[in-house]
């Protein structure tokens, strides 16, 4: 849309580094696959090209980065394990300075992203979207081991609402987060979007600051709330889990929207 | 305990029936079966010997109330199926009166009381304690069919956090009840202790006025507070799942302690 494009021209001269929302803005799920979304690989390989910096953060859970990466590059991207923030990783960093001994709940192909961390006579839990980990008796002894610490800490691999998989939407994280809060009178410290710190990381990462950098993604609370709280501008794609109604989004308004992200590279390449 | 009979004595002398929680007042459970709190089973003959009106007001969801009865009438217990107020009944009468069909996601074991209820195109959700039927896939089943709905209507039947069995704690309703909730973004109706419509169905089956009623339980919140909340006096027993730090609860005050159902009996029937 010409609007998104003229607001964005006032502003956009600025920025120097781009981070990018995968799944809903590279490439749209399902089941064990994926499919590019229209013009995502070549918007890739256009902002390389550009020597603007780029991260891509993700709020993937269900598999390692090596492996997340490697079905990326199935598709064609041109990207890298070195490339990605993801929340795992971002969890493992905070466990090591709270000297934190995590019970996991997570998905089993996500378990080696913790191989390095201590996991005896744990002292919280991490929970991740574990899919069919899901189950009665995870979920009891994931509880069980909260509600036996004096303090319960709680860490949650995202807040996502649901998610849609080829054979239909499935729960996400978030709805088993506050289960175990609830049940717990605790809080859950939500690691990933849309957590400053976790923004804040991915940032640092590419040597950015916030006021130079764009988020594109697909979901308005976030992607697109996450990283404005942070200082950023922010794009929504209307590909991906995007849908009319995010555009009368009481609390948040993004920065302009676009198509896709073919459309918002080329935007943006423009005004450099 | 003294304290709690000097207490009562300005009030109990009004009193002309009676509403007792069931589990943890009446019996310990565990498992499949269940043992009597001593003396229990001599209190509630000696109630109805006393002429007081008498109801069971139970949270129970796990079994129909016939097979509920029969358990109890196994432990020694005089009480009958006409003298329990429960929500899956509760829930059936709403069900009926605002034309809803359910989608159930309750325990095997309570199915039988929703007999008479047409399920076929379902416009809301029925969540109780599913126990073991709280899989991933059935989770996910009645999460598509509450966002499949223009305004989804989700009634819980109870919003407890967790109880114990002798295997361990296990998550409560009100756990799932929260994820359902946060998923849809909606606000469940619940069916049970503490809401005041089910009290008020208790106390409307005994034609007793709340200000002439004592609740007796274990749960500060869901029997103590809630009770309170409809004008009835209530009593917490020092049994069950009672706990030390109740008395400290920030928001409820039970009118009197006592240390278990017999000793609450004593209490009330020397006031009469």
């Amino acid at each position: 849309r010409q609007e998104g494009g003229r607001e964005m021209a006032a502003w956009a001269r600025a920025v120097r580094g781009l981070l990018l929302d995968v799944s809903g803005v590279l490439y749209d799920s399902g089941g064990d696959g994926g499919v590019p979304i229209a013009g995502s690989v070549e918007a890739v390989r256009r902002i390389k090209a550009s020597g603007l910096k780029l991260r891509f953060c993700t709020n993937e859970t269900q598999a390692t980065r090596e492996k997340f990466v490697k079905k990326l590059q199935g598709m064609g991207f041109d990207i890298s394990v070195a490339e990605v923030t993801a929340p795992a990783p971002a969890a493992c960093r905070i466990l090591k300075e709270r000297s934190l001994r995590p019970h996991l709940l997570v998905h089993n192909d996500l378990v080696p992203e913790f191989a390095e961390i201590d996991k005896a006579n744990p002292n919280c839990v991490v929970i991740g979207d574990a899919a069919e980990n899901f189950t009665y008796a995870n979920l009891n002894e994931a509880f069980r081991v909260l509600i036996g610490m004096e303090k319960p800490v709680l860490i949650s691999l995202g807040r996502g609402r649901y998610y849609k998989e080829t054979d239909g939407l499935k729960l996400d994280v978030g709805a088993y987060m506050k289960a175990l809060e609830y049940a717990c009178d605790v809080q859950a410290e939500v690691v990933g979007k849309p957590a400053k710190a976790f923004f804040e990381s991915a940032l640092a990462e590419m040597g950015v600051p916030p006021q130079e950098a764009i988020m594109i993604g697909d979901d308005i609370v976030n992607d697109v709330g996450g990283a404005q709280r942070c200082g950023m501008r922010a794009l929504q794609v209307r590909t991906g889990k995007y849908r009319p109604c995010d555009e009368n989004h009481p609390h948040v308004k993004p920065d302009a929207y676009v198509n896709n992200l073919a459309e918002a590279v080329d935007i943006i390449l423009q005004q450099l």
